[in-house]
């Protein structure tokens, strides 16, 4: 049997190892994933995202509780910030929800970033790719983080969960720009603490200025939950739900949501290709190096530095 | 006068228009940032970063309290989770750090990122490049998130300071990776709330661990703050310019930081000028639309459809 046809077939080593190579950036790894394209588009993504400490770990695990239950199958991706200087994931040490560990329903795998090359967006997706065509129901992709790399992962999920605590002030305003225009639901975690009515209302107010993006469309429900009580998790599943059906309810909505999906990947995977191929290029060569050294004896700006070399490259590659 | 002497000058009109041209990449700016080169790296640069919520912004602004008492100029640079749809900066709407808005000595700006072609992380450079050149001693950058973009932002400042509060649970652990590895000081702010011993210990522990890189060198601090009441402020202070002693007392030890934040920034720049000239160019072929329709009817698999775009380009270009 062939790597591709294990994989369909949900061989758990065959899958893992592609992960594990998709993540050290194999390029065998992208040979395999031509092949299982044509099986890929039945799983359902839904991305879970937020600051560290709102409690996305154990919302994902009672997500997971209660898919299963529901006699589904689930793959959990945790995709967790880069390590600049030793390139690791760390997560991946931890022990993740260690009750579903011993259940061949619930797949778990952790990915990182790789320093100069970023890359982790589009090696997250190859990664739902794989977990899609081993016959996944749910892929649950969570990310640690309000960055730009985190939005960019969000994206290509069907329903994005925005999980938020009480009481997170200002911040909460610079969350706006980013974050809660990618959410299709909102969850304000750890319920009990002081200054729940004010978050929902704070997010609640953001929904409906911004008119445009929800007029017609589908507009953010805001859940409470207490996760570790396992509360509110049923009616988050509810409103997954609910948004599949609003996401595939009408075909235009369907295709619309499809192409732009594909755009979103195409435009990612172009992008990591042309900084890993022709970035590493550049770095490895002597002209690099003359250039940091006049830049540091401050004999030539880094402007006029960039501009030689980006210039020249384009013309000879 | 020409627009770099007028920035030499401190003319704040100047410097405003400039730092917005670099932020919605007015190709123009490039040839001032080339004139105001040779009159950077003056200034001293401290990043700040932490996730939403942990008190950032107060704890800049009590720093620039304490920093002009003792009679320097300080500029804030404010980095914002982008706006993926609207690209729009929102914190620069926020009225930050009302109290310091008549002070001359201090200059505060808000940058953005932009959609596909990145570049926040160069044009929070550049712009750090402007203050320095305006005579500016202190530039403080605040990032707002723990994502890959907010560690390169900080990492080509001087001193970088990692915010945290007590009871961050699991999701230390995440930070560990990437965040920290950056961290030249630790402040665990908001010091009154419970767990703040458990969180010193645990990054005491995780920075304890990571020998190989604080052997012989630098051994992050980590200070408890209440930023609020003024309370760590003056301490945090006193570290910055030990840190800043540290690094500037043995001469290998400056040169081979100038070196390395040269490389940074210039991987960086070439890394964007990349990006956004080529992606945008493939983006708007018809090559590019032509491969998208046929991913979404599934006649090819976006990785091959990614090879021959790239491939193609790379050659003709």
């Amino acid at each position: 049997m062939g790597i591709p046809e294990k994989i369909i077939s949900g061989n758990i080593r065959a899958v893992a190892r592609l992960i594990r190579d998709i993540d050290d950036n194999i390029p065998e790894a992208r040979e395999v994933l031509k092949e299982l394209y044509p099986y890929t588009g039945k799983a359902y993504v839904v991305g879970i995202t937020g600051a560290p400490g709102v409690g996305k770990s154990t919302l994902v695990d009672q997500m997971v509780y209660h898919l299963r239950k529901a006699k589904k199958t689930v793959g959990v991706l945790a995709v967790d910030p880069t390590s600049p200087f030793s390139g690791g994931a760390i997560l991946g040490d931890r022990i993740r929800m260690q009750r579903h560990s011993m259940d061949e329903g619930v797949f778990i795998r952790s990915m990182a970033t790789r320093g100069y090359f970023g890359g982790l967006t589009q090696s997250t997706r190859s990664a739902i790719d794989v977990m899609d065509a081993m016959g996944k129901d749910y892929i649950i992709v969570e990310t640690v983080g309000v960055g730009q790399d985190e939005i960019d992962i969000v994206r290509s999920a069907h329903t994005t969960i925005i999980t938020l605590v009480p009481g997170m002030g200002d911040d909460i305003q610079a969350l706006k720009a980013g974050i809660l225009e990618v959410g299709d639901i909102f969850v304000i975690n750890k319920a009990d603490r002081e200054g729940v009515d004010r978050t929902v209302s704070d997010i609640r107010l953001m929904i409906e200025m911004d008119e445009k993006r929800y007029k017609n469309g589908w507009k953010p429900p805001i859940l409470t939950a207490q996760a570790v009580f396992d509360e509110g998790i049923k009616e988050i599943l509810d409103e997954i739900k609910k948004h599949r059906k609003y996401l595939t309810s009408s075909p235009e909505r369907k295709s619309m949501f499809q192409h732009e999906k594909a755009r979103n990947d195409l435009v990612e995977m172009i992008k990591d290709r042309i900084v890993s191929d022709v970035l590493a290029n550049i770095i490895d060569s002597g002209e690099f190096e003359e250039a940091l050294q006049l830049i540091v004896e401050k004999k030539i700006d880094p402007y006029t530095a960039c501009d030689n070399i980006v210039l020249k490259k384009l013309k000879s590659g």
